[in-house]
């Protein structure tokens, strides 16, 4: 049963909107939240770019505040064309559908190998790195069924299930999303792996630059993403307190299908999986479980709904009144450590609510914002 | 949490009385069903006894329907006595109150060794005979705690996980149902297990005669009691189609707790742990998932509730009349070899409860009629 691509849309960007975009979102303190408030306030990346230093500083930030030039994005253009990799932004055609969808998606992935992996839905697969030969056989067999059925298989090309998963879908089509560049896959006994998935049906990922070394708090950043591209996340052996449950929990927050496959309660290696089906995760023991689950979500009509949501066309528009001091105070005064909700935020302050996106926006560049999953923020505390 | 004994309540039987349930009980074709419905329709079982000839030949017993004889039940009970083995009636306080409260419960019950064992709530554990040696060591803790939380252990003195749970409550106490006569245990290796049991803190019960092999059908009907007795179910490893699945199916029928330990799908020892999963039992990876979900019910005011349920005392009352030809064409007809519920027959036919209720013992005795779960019967066929 191959599954028909979805209809793809969405428009490309042009080059010099490409740079604008990497120099935006490569510039201090900008996450995909406030890239977006960004391009919503002022239209367009380059508009985005001149405000940047005024709105920084009206939110504290000091004058080592950096917005990257156009030389460094266009030398990050220049690699990635050398490396054979192309950037895709959220609004073009190639954009993975579901990901686009979820709270924080980022603008701009960098990407490598056959882009058509994008157009299939996929399914999520990860797990214990120390995996069991069975975790990584059973891996092996849902990646293989559900590749045959016409998912694409996206993993974290960690060792283990991760692995396994890849290698079974070689031939059908696997996505690796990786936590660093894309040029610093981890780990580096997995660069034949990801090679044998760029040359094929497959497709590297990554939002982070060309050269980044990935750090420990850029994995939990990779499984948002496996989990975000995915429709549903089979999790095959998970420790406790292990990154793969990290995987479960953004998808059942991004409203997707979390399977777990149920395993000895005397083997740690299984009490995470166990502890998700407590948590109603289903429960999953062939690949069937999987496939029937994922098929009323996998037909066109989803995707054409995803589509409505699409981020809108980047048009220069009328610029509404930038919030004074007073706007200021009144929106950072009721925050604290404690995230709340932006709406809440607005109904609080009675402010309009650009306004009070834009002293999010201020604060978020200055570094003393942090935001939390469901359009929570809080105030950044001193580490 | 030491739990507290029931309230026991209930009338012991007489001598006199307990030959008459025995003789009733031990005769052609009276199960349990019927021999309730003889109770209640006789008031006694010295009056049923007296009118068995009769009903057998109405509903269509040719002259071979044999009658336990007096001397036949002295007998048994004589053997009992040199056993060391006791009958409890259902309405006697020593009958374990859950078991009460099912259809089918056995009248009477053949005992050995501690009684107090049934004062206390019952979780079951059962499983596959070849248990792997995780198996057997979870459902060992599993008992050890369960134990000493206050709950008896119940299962069916069977190879594996059943022989494990018995041994790891042997002190705080455990009860094994057989599923032939108490003369007659099966596996014969886990005869000085049985004889640990009965000589400690523990219980064994069976329903059937003494001197009774057990035969291949036995043992379903043995599932039915450990899962009667019990509040909950812990089902820890158990192939497709085994009978800890049917000890389950009754544990579920019976609104009793079903708890399931999961395991790797690619052990067949798990494939019906883990479907039991999918069907909704509690995944169970400790033994506080068990004791935490039985807690509620194993208050004192669940047994007072159950005590409102308790049989009738045995007296005798004002007799109905006795259907005649054209009542009993009237049931007869609308039945046929699909399950009916007794309910529906009442409603169909117009008839009244006590009427339709003794054409049905009558046509039970004759071998003619197949009682199910939930109050349907159906027309035997032919074999």
């Amino acid at each position: 049963m191959p599954l028909g691509g979805a209809r793809r849309t969405g428009t490309a960007l042009s080059e010099r909107q490409k740079i604008a975009w990497l120099r935006l979102i490569r510039s201090d303190n900008v996450g995909p939240a406030t890239f977006r408030d960004l391009i919503s306030h002022f239209g367009n990346a380059e508009a985005a770019l001149e405000a940047l230093p005024e709105l920084s500083r009206r939110g504290g930030a000091d004058r080592s505040f950096r917005i990257a030039t156009v030389d460094e994005a266009e030398r990050e253009l220049e690699a990635a064309h050398r490396f054979g990799a192309v950037f895709v932004g959220i609004g073009e055609p190639d954009y993975p559908d579901a990901l686009r969808q979820i709270d924080g998606a980022p603008p701009l992935l960098a990407t490598k190998g056959n882009l058509n992996a994008t157009a299939r839905p996929s399914l999520g697969i990860v797990g214990s790195r120390n995996a069991s030969v069975s975790g990584a056989k059973f891996a092996a067999m849902i990646a293989r069924d559900a590749g045959a059925a016409g998912y694409v298989i996206t993993s974290g090309l960690a060792r283990g299930i991760d692995t396994a998963a890849h290698r079974a879908s070689l031939r059908t089509g696997t996505i690796a999303v990786l936590a660093g560049g894309l040029d610093r896959p981890y780990p580096p006994e997995n660069l034949g792996l990801l090679q044998e998935i760029v040359s094929g049906e497959g497709l590297a990922v990554s939002e982070m630059p060309f050269g980044w070394e990935p750090r420990a708090r850029d994995f939990p950043r990779r499984n948002r993403l496996v989990a975000g591209i995915s429709l549903g996340v089979a999790i095959v052996e998970a420790a406790n307190r292990s990154g793969s449950l990290i995987t479960a929990r953004y998808a059942a927050d991004f409203g997707r299908l979390v399977f777990a496959v149920p395993g000895s309660p005397l083997d740690p290696r299984c009490h995470g999986t166990n502890d998700l089906l407590k948590q109603g995760a289903t429960v999953t023991t062939s690949s069937a479980d999987v496939i029937e689950a994922l098929a009323p979500l996998s037909r066109d009509d989803l995707f054409s709904r995803l589509e409505a949501n699409e981020p809108s066309a980047e048009e220069p528009r009328p610029m509404p009144m930038p919030p004074d001091d007073t706007d200021r105070s009144r929106v950072v005064e009721p925050l604290g450590p404690t995230p709340v909700a932006i709406d809440d935020l607005i109904r609080y302050t009675g402010l309009a609510a650009p306004q009070i996106h834009m002293v999010l926006v201020e604060l978020d560049l200055a570094g003393q914002l942090c935001r939390h999953g469901g359009n929570l923020v809080s105030l950044a505390t001193a580490e």
